[in-house]
């Protein structure tokens, strides 16, 4: 048979003892399909076939050409940086419920991947975002796959701060924060932020306010190759951690400021044939269940 | 062994099959318990035992002391105006999912039955409201157990309307439509339009706009003993539906107006003991499921 | 000096005499630069100078090569119609408050309009959309440069209907309606439906359901070639309106459809220059200026 | 003249020029009128007559019937604090835009004294919540006008935790926090997070979740003299920080509790004559002003 991959690297959700299971049992189904596999250090699990590299961070990807991740949508955001750096894509085991990355169910894992080795999947590019923070206390960037997000984390009050998209000066916004999101991220936090759904294949950002102060501070989608600007006062003692993905990569204080773009880079995530976004989206938001009570007959 | 009841009404959703099963098999079995029974004309199902009273809705509740419904929540909307005009309390027997208001399962009937006639179950009073249609085209009064709303039925346009409570001006809206909805119909059509969800023993009311072209014009919770009135300008070509639990009562026009308050009558429900609001939201709203991807490890 | 229109067609809301003051101080203003102008036949106000042309509906767009119309963003609709079918570019001059379509004040209207004559001014394409009712009591279609809007109109009960987004089920919804917007018509009734706001420049449409049962049930955003349909169920007594621009153009029943997707045609708006969508935006939208109770000091 | 009040301490927003101003002018206005004036000990602004007596935190409500705060709602919550302990109704001078708490405009400032001091004002109850930290690390309290809020500040990761009312279970949430707010504080940070408004009569309180994980986690209004209670789960990882009115008063981790009442104590807020509730919402909420384009004719 030939296969479309052939050295592949596995990561998990190591605190998940399902997870290390599972892991268990793709490497020596990919062994017997006559791959090699790579799997990150800090697994914990089974004892893995012998002829496993067991891999750290730096070594993880070497020689790889796929990922799987086996974990919820957390662990594809991890092992998603991976991929990414490595130009190689990404293909993603759910454990318990169902993910909007992580599209795979345990049941039909094996058969998933043989399909994939074989070509018979889909493949589908996912855009990122790039963070530039520029603070009179060090420059930092970072990427995202979901969302890049301006947060006051260290108080309970209210902070204020300027948005510009392309250098045009758009809001100046009071409240918990901001979120710049990719439509992969729509699906994420700003989606509780009352941000709309964007189907992953549309060109464009959110840009989603964190519990204004004003009430028509709505969210705004703009095209994805804009370029979004969040300033913070020259006078403010406001002070805001910025966020890729939920991780801190730096701060924002007094007149400073930071910029997200489209990224160049992509995530390519891999799918078995038949993937449904919006069959994602049934499930996971529950649709088609009415919450309220029915004044029809019946 | 006492009965708390003897003399019982039923009625259901005749379209729904199950629903005549079920009334069927109540019916032999309160008659087994020594109660009489009475079932409404329409009934549609398996042949009733030869002592069960065939009624219409004028004698449907005659000498009944316990109604009981089997349907969803807009069959017990319906039940609810015979049992309030008779002062007669009202139990539910949902068909298919729980319901708000039908909160016995099929599979618990007859035990909960059981419980209730021996008096061992809960009862709980249920707040109603009273409109009044003051129109140049004449007046029209109407009950409601959920909600009276004011809407736009004859054209795609939003109309404007002006509010009031107890003689002092609230707001004057613009959009599709105005709620003013008891507890119980907080979880119903208000819910929908943004309205927060009421606690069954809070004495308040809801006034929601429905779709408001203001941003700002947020739900209100005024206490339950106020009045609430809708009305439309002098010189406006506006006209408007006003509907009481989903029925049209009546039309107001430019200058007309609507007056909502507090009905005397309540609803008394029945429930099986260890009746829980909060179980049944849990139920209905999903809640415990996460909609939105997560960024949580794992 | 060189003009780049001679020929303009004027339409106003004729109901505002104000509207109609402005067209005559227009006429006046464009007949001394040289121009031929055509004023529509409804027209009420100031006398016009002979040289104006009154016109019919069917006559008031011949030979022009630019509309004016004066009034709030409702005329501005109207007057699309015309523009779009003589395909000629549109400039809106409001009365009282800014709108988002008619962008010049009445203050600067006569600047403005010398600019536009003179060829400085920005010129902006909007997309429409084509709706297309397949109804079996008969065909309609219809062209929008807001929304199609799908509604029950003859009762205060939600209605249930299927949406489909190129031939793939998206869901199945019960609530008040549906909306399918243009990046224009994202300020408009999708605004109040919790839609987003989309920059002029994004090729997307807002789906929009209208106080959905579901509290998931949220707007999507997906690309702007893409077709929509609703779809109502063969069992179903529901039946509901179509909607273009606020006008109903058609209904559907058990069984119908409805397809909305991007029409061939145009608008071209002009705007004097140093248009700035976000201005219009803080303005409308009355940014910057709080709602709510701060708990900052001060 | 019989005076109401004699003896009045004065505190304001030191940060703001202004604010001081209208401090200076008050006290010698009061003085005039015979009474006593203390003001606290951070006062900058113009010199103040001699008479008046400079206290300190400690001593500001020394004998003092009523207190006066010039600045925003912000000043009004810490003002309130002194006004609380001291039971001693307060009155709010605005500076800047209207207040929902400070509700006298500078301009209206000495005749609404006069008229306060000759009894000719209105007299209002708001409720306070006392908020209880039971944390493996120390216990904590507090007292809030507004709201009591748990939130993670550590991270941008969402975290998990229980709410029960009256020791029944609820929910289980997922998101950015939680609050629990009285009607004076629905229209600060709850309405933010899509908290509906309460009449400041109405003896409730909002359980509001901040950007929940699950869309249908909607606010909740229960009856004023609830116990509301969030618990963090044994196992859990998270923790949370909890503020009253917006300041630390405590933190919580795995097993901790928060509990939340009814205070005891009540804040007297004074109003000119003919203070309206709706007509500071209008204000506050650019009531009237519709913020999405119209579809009308016009």
């Amino acid at each position: 048979m030939a296969r479309l991959f052939t050295n592949i690297a596995l990561t998990g959700n190591w605190r998940d003892p399902k997870a290390g299971e599972s892991i268990a049992t793709l490497s020596a189904h990919l062994l017997e399909r006559g791959c090699s596999v790579n799997v990150g250090g800090a697994y914990r699990g089974p004892e893995l076939p012998g002829t496993v590299r067991r891999a750290d961070d730096d070594t993880l990807m070497d020689g790889a050409e796929l990922m799987i991740a086996v974990g919820g949508d957390g662990t594809m955001l991890y092992a998603a940086r991976f991929a990414v750096d490595a130009t190689v894509p990404l293909l993603g085991i759910n454990r318990g419920r169902l993910g909007f990355l992580a599209d795979v169910s345990p049941a039909e894992m094996l058969a998933a991947v043989d399909q994939v080795l074989a070509g018979d999947c889909e493949r589908e590019q996912r855009r990122l975002l790039h963070a530039e923070v520029e603070s009179e206390s060090g420059n930092a960037s970072g990427t995202a796959l979901n969302d890049v997000v301006v947060k006051r984390l260290d108080s309970g009050r209210m902070f204020e701060f300027q948005t510009l998209v392309n250098d045009v000066y758009v809001n100046t916004h009071g409240g918990d924060g901001f979120i710049v999101a990719t439509p992969t991220g729509s699906t994420a936090y700003a989606l509780s932020c009352g941000g709309p759904i964007l189907t992953p294949q549309l060109d464009a950002l959110v840009l989603a306010p964190i519990c204004p102060h004003t009430l028509s501070d709505r969210p705004i989608v703009i095209p994805g190759n804009s370029r979004a600007e969040i300033r913070l006062r020259e006078r403010d003692e406001d002070a805001a951690a910025v966020c890729c993905d939920g991780d801190v990569i730096g701060h924002i204080g007094a007149g400073d400021r930071l910029l997200v773009t489209a990224s160049d880079a992509r995530l390519e995530l891999i799918h078995p044939p038949g993937y449904d976004f919006y069959e994602i989206l049934r499930g996971k938001l529950h649709w088609g269940r009415s919450n309220r009570q029915s004044q029809r007959p019946g």
